[in-house]
């Protein structure tokens, strides 16, 4: 019985060309499996109120079912009406669809409501265990169907959040091997997780599992793909490509209960090649799935941009990556030199806009309103607005898509300009902290003979270039100090007790804590920012502005 | 016996000033009750994922029940830890303070999820119905303890979410009364159906109703106070003050079980002086919780600025606002006479700005790139990311709230310009439609002897004056029009053939729902927009942005 998991990239919304790429692999096999949602895209968030967008879905899939050749089964991730009840009106489903109809429908029992999930926001919980058995030819297998979070909720393995745990419903009944569709974003390290976890699964209840997962950017989360195929002794014996479409096919055999294959190796995980791939794929399928092929960003000569116009080129193309040299009279010749290597070691065309004639007109239209004010952060945010306009200029004339180029460090603290340089349709590091930055750029050196970002970008002390002789260290902490406290104090929810407990000065946690709150109004108009840890800023992170704080 | 409804304008987060408000309103009563987390403020959102936030608000707390007057009980609205099991960690509860002691916990037992409602986030339900007797001298009163969401889950009135529902357990047991902490943001015309909706429980079950809910604006949504009491035969007795913070003292008579008070006028709406009221008080709040004093706005000469202005100076007084003109080559005279009009009738403070030499420098500095490309919406977007930039540099030197005037006809369809117009703390009208925006400026003109807006501004065709003889017409339909398939696809989730079937034109309804579909990636960088509808931008407004739609 040849059993493939169908690791697509769906755009959300596009229930045809979502159904067509579904169609596609449908060649040659008995049943094929899904990932969570697939048919509309995973998170469909909103649209799943409107009720014509769930009756569009349920006719797709009839037509897909109806198109299917003869003698398949196909495990479909859709979002379903639910019986009448109390409760939200839809499921989130895996929908069998056999001999052109849909034959069963098995709801997603656990819904996930923290982070960036909302499944409680749109679906009601299936209540009981989903169970298909299968006749292909002479051969008869009994299927458990999960869903995603449907898996991890066991009590040897994680703290449970939900009354009910669906796997040890379904092992109480005569299955075979367990299918789970997921869609399951990308957070650093998470395979290895993903894995432990099945594996501990398989072996303790001696079934096969299949887990298949999504892959592709949707907004500000990435999907790393990784499906992969436990046997029952709680040995992965495949696994699909990371960061791309894929389809694994595998025999599997009714007679032994298992898939016939040898371990493959362990999942190796380098972070910065793991973020790498997630952030070239996350603004490749951010860019394309907007309609952009072009992308157009700021080179100030630092470390951030550099890396962005990096990341950008890979995913795009040297030929649609446009970077902008903005040099105001604060901009050392070093930078201009540094981003124009930069470029030419990447091969992406330039172009130079100097700011000193607009900073001169925004002074004299300025002038009798500020003329008694000495200079403050309101100068330097003007330089940044300046370039934030221009980039937005060539934006609109050209449709390139601006590119945000912030680290995580400085959204946290708000060491960016509002409407300056977090301009743009996307912030392609928004999730990466500083000190991660640096690695990422060390390690993509490293990789070919001839550095790609020049070695001057590495060494120089970090400057936003505002004001003469600036540098980022003349208004925040060193970024290694930093970066620790905003790590236990945003990723690990610490309180400020428990980080001076780490060993950092009590005034300087002060002042980051208080930073951090201080700028929750920029990070509200903030650009999507592609998601790589735990806690992103973003549709996961939900803050008040208007507030007060205990620490 | 004396029991008071606490009515106040929490901070959120601001757990001792919260606290103080509730104790200095505790004089001279028997019992007191607040509205729904009232100590910590509603919504605190991510801030309750902090161990030490609850924490403190723990410590809170008793050290309120230890302040208190002797043989008082309060019932006071904050969150606590949950006792050990599955699911969150924790509730949201009522808790008594008796004796300087935390005497009760009472967890809310239905959660609501929808809309701007992210409670199962946080939150884990009580499973049991909540009651509290108290022996106030001689006399004794069993009361029912509910919050909000519990008694709006009623078979008889509405179409029932829950599986639960609190007040089908409540009035099984011998209670004399019941209680209601709220948290209900403001929509229009919602204070008719909360009474509507309290008046049916209480005659059906015969039991009188205390309703405490929350007053003052927090982000995007504003609590308008509106606390009620209904009597066993369902008659409103009594009300507290609509938009702002009030304490209404009632009389319990345990003999009669009801309160001995005459029924009292129904509420009347009238939705422009609700909406007016509702934004004032969302305006202020937002900049004094934000701690702003002052603010700044563009002043175009059109009615969107004029009503903002006009909210502003009622919100923060005439001395704390400043109005900016910003006239370009396409400002007509008649704009710029109307806006000074405009500010001399409100007693506001002008400046001018002409932004004609910055438009001619960006001009200079992009010639070399866009010299070949013909004029587009790139030059008007200019034009208002010159202003945008403008009053940006205003409000960081002088410490001004900027306040973005578009409204929510523009804002859904995308007629407005990301880091330009759109720039501000707040989005003052962003979830009022156009043709509201006109009903608002009549209504306050005919308030006064002499109109506030000029008849001017109310009676010519609206324009964004970004190229010359240009009117909002040349790009979209009628406002009326507009207005009318805005509020079917938005508020009404209603599809295309639906709104069709209402009498609109096939292209037009396409047009526009294509429009608001795009506009989506402007959308997400919006400053949180005043909530006055059932469905507004902002928290409760959740869509994909990379994403194909069908109709």
């Amino acid at each position: 019985m040849r059993i493939a998991l169908a690791q697509i990239n769906p755009i959300v919304g596009d229930l045809q060309g979502n159904a067509d790429k579904i169609l596609a692999l449908t060649q040659d096999v008995d049943v094929l499996i899904t990932s969570e949602l697939a048919l509309c895209g995973y998170p469909p968030r909103d649209l799943l109120l409107d009720r014509s967008f769930i009756e569009a879905t349920q006719q797709v899939l009839l037509e897909l079912a109806q198109s299917l050749p003869p003698a398949i089964t196909v495990l479909v991730g859709a979002p379903t009406f639910a019986t009448p009840g109390r409760g939200q009106p839809l499921w989130n489903s895996a929908v069998c669809l056999q001999d052109g109809q849909v034959t069963h429908i098995f709801p997603k029992r656990l819904l996930p409501n923290y982070d960036v999930f909302d499944e409680q926001r749109y679906f009601r919980s299936g209540t009981t265990a989903n169970v298909l058995s299968l006749q292909v030819g002479e051969e008869k297998i009994t299927m458990g169907v999960t869903i995603c979070e449907d898996l991890w909720n066991d009590v040897d393995f994680l703290d449970p959040l939900y009354e009910q745990n669906p796997l040890a419903e379904l092992v109480k009944q005569p299955i075979d091997l367990l299918v789970n569709l997921s869609a399951s974003p990308f957070t650093m390290q998470k395979q290895r997780l993903r894995e432990k976890i099945l594996q501990h699964h398989a072996q303790k209840y001696a079934l096969p599992i299949l887990y298949v997962n999504q892959v592709g950017g949707n907004d500000d989360l990435i999907f790393d793909g990784n499906s992969f195929i436990v046997n029952r002794w709680g040995q992965v014996v495949a696994r699909a490509k990371s960061f791309q479409p894929d389809l694994l096919i595998v025999e599997f055999d009714p007679t032994q209960r298992d898939f016939p294959l040898a371990p493959i190796p362990e999942y190796r995980v380098v972070i910065e090649a793991e973020v790498w791939q997630a952030l070239v794929l996350g603004l490749r399928d951010y860019a394309h799935k907007c309609g952009f092929s072009k992308a157009v960003l700021g080179l100030s000569g630092g470390i951030d941009s550099a890396l962005v116009a990096t990341i950008a080129t890979e995913a795009l193309g040297r030929e649609n990556v446009l970077g902008v040299l903005l040099p105001s009279p604060y901009t050392s010749h070093q930078s201009i030199t540094d981003a124009q290597e930069l470029a030419d070691n990447l091969g992406i065309k330039t172009v130079l806009i100097p700011i000193t004639p607009l900073m001169q007109s925004y002074d004299h239209a300025l002038a009798p309103l500020l003329q008694d004010s000495p200079p403050d952060v309101t100068e330097e945010n003007l330089q940044s607005r300046i370039r934030g306009t221009l980039l937005m200029a060539l934006s609109n004339k050209f449709g390139y898509l601006l590119l945000s180029t912030g680290n995580k460090s400085e959204m946290a603290v708000g060491y960016c300009t509002l409407y300056g340089d977090m301009n743009g349709g996307l912030a392609v590091i928004g999730d990466v902290p500083k000190t991660l930055v640096y690695r990422l750029c060390y390690w993509l050196n490293n990789l070919a003979p001839d550095p790609i970002i020049p070695p001057s970008i590495l060494t120089k002390a970090p400057s936003a270039e505002l004001k003469p002789n600036q540098t980022d260290q003349d208004s925040l902490p060193p970024y290694d100090i930093l970066d620790d406290i905003l790590c236990h104090f945003i990723d690990r929810h610490a309180s400020r007790a428990e980080i001076i407990r780490q060993g950092h000065d009590p005034a300087t946690v002060d002042r980051v804590m208080q930073l951090v709150r201080r700028a929750e109004f920029k990070r509200r108009q903030a650009p999507p920012t592609l998601k790589i840890s735990d806690r992103a800023f973003g549709t996961g992170w939900r803050m008040p502005i208007a507030a007060k704080y205990v620490n």
